[in-house]
């Protein structure tokens, strides 16, 4: 290839990241801690492949996330193959592909990279990775319960409180309740009830109610709805409406919305939790609770996360019934919302060569005693950098002292001669000549000599 | 939707997998070896999006590798995106994109997933995870043999013997100096000798000598060219030729080679490594040093990894030159090898339930007390799994034995009433109960004597 030819772009494709090793420490980070926390709640780990049939997310998520917003491959036999945009219908695949033999509660997680393929903003890109907490085969409100209380803790974990989030939760069985008892909906237009509502907070009021007006028509729906979204509680939505028939009392939906109140009230964890009657959620498959956390503050207007109940998510690959409740939160959001919130140190990003031992040589010829030395070193779990310049002691020196090494050690003729080596404190500049069989030791003495300075 | 519906295949699609949780943890367990060996030598992680131009690839790349044997994707606008076959050219546009702030020589790892739409086979799948390892702007010969040190040491930290494996090196700048000054072949048909030479170990010799002889015709190139895939080392290929002119023994190539074997001698590690003629990598970019590790057996034929030097890696984004040494290990056949022997343990793939406290509760009414109770443990960092049953004391104690629980609290309304737990020892089946700030003192306690008699 000529040097004068015409190079490639050096950016990623639009909407994707690169992830340089300050990125991917900053990620890891946040992995590592949403994945402790739910270990410790015993959820294991599982992964499915990218690719899947389009129709089983065509069959169950809204049309629209399927062929307008995803990506998708054709086979050379016509078939076309979806990019996951989430990872639930595989899950859901995968459960009933080994359903005899899994033991129920099945508690999962997964880190998917996931795909959709949608004009980028903040928060979202067309690439983004997503962390996955699902509970299977536990049908009690406490399975609510333990993915409302996992959800809390990631975000407290780091460091979050109460006043910077706070998690949404409503139950699409209890918008079925008022559609039905109240509203007199009929149960085929129920869908049409979610979507508008799932609009509720992605407009502005006049906009959102033109928007309820177009959908219903019906003067007394469209009050209805808009109370929907006004409501600030279930006391205060409650007492919007003139009369509420008994049906409504008895429904399923109004006794889990009640009953899961008081589980959050007596678990203590009411402060972070508020019920609002305008969250169902944009994908099809919930049938029950739903919820979603969001950054209290003005800087970050869409949900942090979300997830819900879903009843019949098998009934793609099986005639048995498994209802589940779990949660997906893109990693994206998370890490834009606790940057707000200053809950990741500055640290992070960097690389720690504070454990790192430097090797500096000062030519060639001692090579091979370089090579024997940094096996000596690693051998111990240091992690050992060997300058290949073999040229310019104050060169090498500079390097190790520009990367923030605390020891280096330098090697010579007369070093490798003598069976010893120079070891230098980087913090000090001191330098001393030692054994080569006792630099584990000495190392050993300098870290804990530092480790001294920095108590002190 | 209807039950009598047609329901989808359970099965993930041709040549991909479903990653159940063992499977997972046999995954992460290798996966976090190989990173151990690598953050030993101070390398970065990055990572890149899956989707680039497809020009990247098609540039770079054997062009079959690209459009016969890729994913893409065409977007909109009719632009055609691959699904990553390997990771290379991203780490050549993100080297290129930030190269003035990158501090040389550059080491990264990368774990990406991969993908080519090629018939699958024994190891070879169409998704596959990849563990890549590069050093960058380094071009000193000692850069490979850190790349030589660090893939044996993955190997041999599971235990694996030069017995049972070898990694075969060769110079694509050695083949170049055999081919201009031995077999006198023009210049412009050297990527032909590499493309033969690159099947050789993938044919039978009878098969291997008809394709050579389809190549090339000429009688002395085709004698020439089976005696590089004859031949046992460097003196015994050498002693092949009748005349070899003093050009040879001046060539950069005979020169990389000899001086390779001397460094791989004098570092100890000559035990795991042979040199090939025959090795020379189907990737294009490859211009120096090349090797592929394989099992000694007979159990896996194909490479189990391989890598090389490629000295123009930036050209396509860049006019820098930018010379580097890396390799890419498919995770799947190196499970494989390790596999036939016998190097995974077994208990690997299982879930690890001896530090999780399983809470049975004997009715709902204490649910609270046992939220409460499983808050404390999970404070102190142990793994909890609460029964939501809230009933059958029997079958919860006898699920928490299936799942190997070592530790079981039961509560019910007398220990809630005076703050107290029962805490059953699932080894012994001894029960006591204690007051319930106790609880953490006494799992430690249980634990401990469970740790005593496993010792004694």
């Amino acid at each position: 290839m000529k040097d004068n030819q015409k190079k490639f772009s050096r950016l990623p494709l639009k909407g994707m990241e690169d992830f340089y090793p300050s990125d991917i420490r900053e990620l890891n980070w946040i992995i590592e801690q949403i994945r402790d926390i739910v270990e410790l709640y015993s959820y294991e780990e599982y992964l499915g492949p990218l690719l899947e049939p389009i129709e089983i997310y065509a069959a169950k998520s809204s049309e629209e996330l399927v062929y307008e917003q995803s990506y998708y491959i054709e086979d050379k036999k016509g078939r076309k193959f979806i990019l996951r945009p989430e990872i639930t219908p595989t899950l859901a695949r995968m459960i009933a592909r080994k359903s005899q033999e899994l033991k129920k509660p099945i508690r999962w997680y997964a880190i998917p990279t996931c795909y959709r393929y949608e004009a980028p903003q903040k928060g979202r890109r067309r690439e983004f990775l997503q962390f996955n907490a699902d509970i299977l085969g536990e049908d009690s409100l406490y399975a609510e319960l333990e993915i409302f209380k996992i959800s809390i803790e990631i975000l407290t974990s780091f460091g979050a409180t109460a006043e910077q989030f706070q998690l949404y939760y409503n139950s699409r069985r209890f918008i079925d309740a008022i559609s039905k008892h109240i509203l007199k909906i009929p149960e085929n237009r129920l869908p049409l009830v979610y979507k508008v509502l799932d609009k509720s907070d992605k407009m502005d009021d006049p906009e959102f109610e033109k928007y309820v007006i177009d959908s219903f028509q019906d003067e007394y729906i469209v009050q209805g709805i808009l109370k929907l979204k006004e409501a600030k509680n279930l006391e205060d939505l409650l007492k919007k409406f003139d009369k509420i028939p008994k049906e409504f009392y008895d429904s399923e939906g109004y006794n889990e919305i009640t009953e899961l109140g008081d589980i959050i009230k007596e678990a203590g964890i009411s402060d972070y939790c508020s019920f609002s009657s305008s969250i169902v959620r944009g994908l099809d498959y919930y049938t029950g609770v739903v919820y979603e956390v969001f950054d209290t503050g003005k800087e970050n207007i869409r949900a942090i996360f979300g997830g819900g109940r879903y009843d019949d998510l098998l009934s793609l690959f099986s005639d048995e019934r498994v209802s589940g409740i779990g949660f997906g939160m893109g990693v994206l959001m998370l890490s834009l919302f606790l940057k707000t919130y200053n809950l990741i140190p500055d640290f992070i990003g960097e690389k720690d060569y504070s454990d790192v031992i430097y090797i500096a040589s000062i030519n060639e010829k001692v090579a091979n005693y370089t090579i024997k030395i940094a096996d000596i070193i690693r051998e111990e779990e240091f992690p050992c950098i060997i300058d290949y310049r073999f040229k310019s002691l104050k060169s090498q020196l500079s390097k190790a002292s520009e990367l923030g090494v605390l020891v280096t050690l330098i090697l010579g003729p007369k070093e490798m001669e003598q069976n010893q080596v120079t070891l230098r404190n980087m913090t000090t500049n001191e330098q001393k000549s030692i054994d080569y069989n006792e630099v584990i030791e000495e190392i050993y003495k300098i870290f804990d000599e530092l480790e001294d300075l920095e108590d002190n």
